[in-house]
């Protein structure tokens, strides 16, 4: 089986969280790595074919390609930016992290911020949150109505076909951790003076919202994984697979893309070079 | 003899690109590698260091880096962003080319787009190209009055002083490049199907106004090299030269700004931490 196929959101379906587990080792995917070490060697493998396609993305300059990373606090958003995407050329690939909007941007509607941020041709952009929050702690916290909330599943799905229809090339990626390597990893956090720094009293206090978390994720990607726009569920719980898959799916992604250098716009022979 | 204070161009002094030699070895400096392979290897241990303490930019969150390239065209500033912030995590790096200005840009003053694209606290900026084209093709090609480019130095002065003010250490590199080893290297890109893609006739042609370039260079570099917003001249004739230097100057400029990981916010004992 394909790996894009396991892990993939079918469109229209009504997709549970979870049936997907988020230690799955990916046994019987096609080319899966069992250890660590091999995924490692994976990952850099494919984040050489990654660096090699988006020089092709940048100089074709007709398309563009968006990751959307959503996931629970400590799930490795970051982590995966800084595995799958060091290594490319920053020139040609962007990352946007979506804070808490500022009193600007919520006098806009809220894909606003979220369009501006949207890759140009030739260049990979990658959400490190995005409007999907709008769906997701929104809900939670009652930020707004409810009738708001569920009017923008077609919202969104209109917009990324929008986006499509214009060149963006779009793959969503939820980064399943399960509830208790989330609690693990925060006590870690907690105790490590590199990472502590970024912590705060509200990164405990929200697991108690979890199954509010989880019902709203499960619709968000259950109601806006679209052919054109692919929700997938990536195990989380070890980090080696997770970045693998990740790295994955992205190469497959834009290997199926398959770039082209353009021609020369002129012939050479016309060219003056006696200067 | 340090690098930096090898290349760099002595503020309100009255510097001649000529002084610099495109092709100088940097033999006698502090440092220097002699040969391709150990400026390779010098250069992969500098983007390490550097992945590393743009972490800890990121995390103390305070200040900003801005780096500046300015060069004659195949000189080599895409080929300096590829080798020295390949490795970087991109989430904190952002790069922006700038191309010949929008109408929209037009319509506004030539530092507004300049302006919005200077890194913000804990990120690092790479600008490929920047306002130092308004000073030179703008000077080359006739496209304001000369009392009109002529202003602007004192404007940018101001402007890269505020910036240094709020926060943002600013380096600037001219890239070096001979006139014969420009020749040579449009003619070898005109016969690579990898590269002949990106030119036209115009970058030969540009060829023949060499001296008012290097005029215009001298200028810029000589009237804005500032203790706040220091001038680079880097011998770029050889490619591994030229990578090394830039990211040993990028390297002691983040060593020299030290960025502090900051301390957790709250007494960790006080987090609740049973959800």
């Amino acid at each position: 089986m394909s790996l894009s196929k396991k892990l993939v959101v079918p469109p229209g379906g009504k997709t549970r969280i979870a049936d997907f587990d988020p230690a799955d080792p990916l046994a019987g995917v096609a080319g899966a790595p069992t250890t660590k070490d091999e995924a490692e060697a994976a990952l850099s493998a494919n984040v050489e074919v990654i660096a090699d396609l988006q020089y092709r993305l940048y100089a074709e300059n007709t398309r563009a390609l968006l990751i959307v990373l959503q996931a629970m606090d400590a799930a490795g958003k970051d982590g995966v930016i800084r595995h799958c995407f060091s290594g490319v050329n920053p020139q040609g690939c962007k990352v946007t992290a979506f804070k808490q909007p500022s009193a600007t941007e919520l006098d806009h509607g809220y894909l606003w911020r979220i369009h501006h941020a949207v890759p140009p041709k030739g260049e990979i952009g990658i959400f490190n949150r995005s409007h999907y929050e709008d769906v997701i702690v929104v809900r939670v916290h009652e930020l707004v109505p409810e009738k708001v909330w569920k009017a923008r599943y077609d919202q969104i799905n209109a917009f990324e076909r929008l986006l499509a229809d214009n060149g963006v090339v779009i793959r969503k990626f939820f980064l399943n951790v399960s509830n208790a390597e989330q609690k693990k990893r925060l006590l870690d956090r907690l105790a490590d003076p590199k990472k502590n720094w970024k912590m705060s009293a509200a990164d405990f206090a929200e697991r108690r919202r979890w199954p509010e978390y989880m019902a709203a994720y499960e619709d968000a990607v259950a109601r806006c994984s679209t052919d054109h726009a692919p929700w997938h569920v990536i195990p989380a719980d070890r980090k080696w697979i997770r970045n693998w898959a990740v790295s994955q799916i992205v190469r497959e992604t834009l290997e199926s893309m398959d770039p082209k250098l353009p021609k020369i716009r002129l012939d050479p022979a016309t060219i003056d070079t006696s200067g």
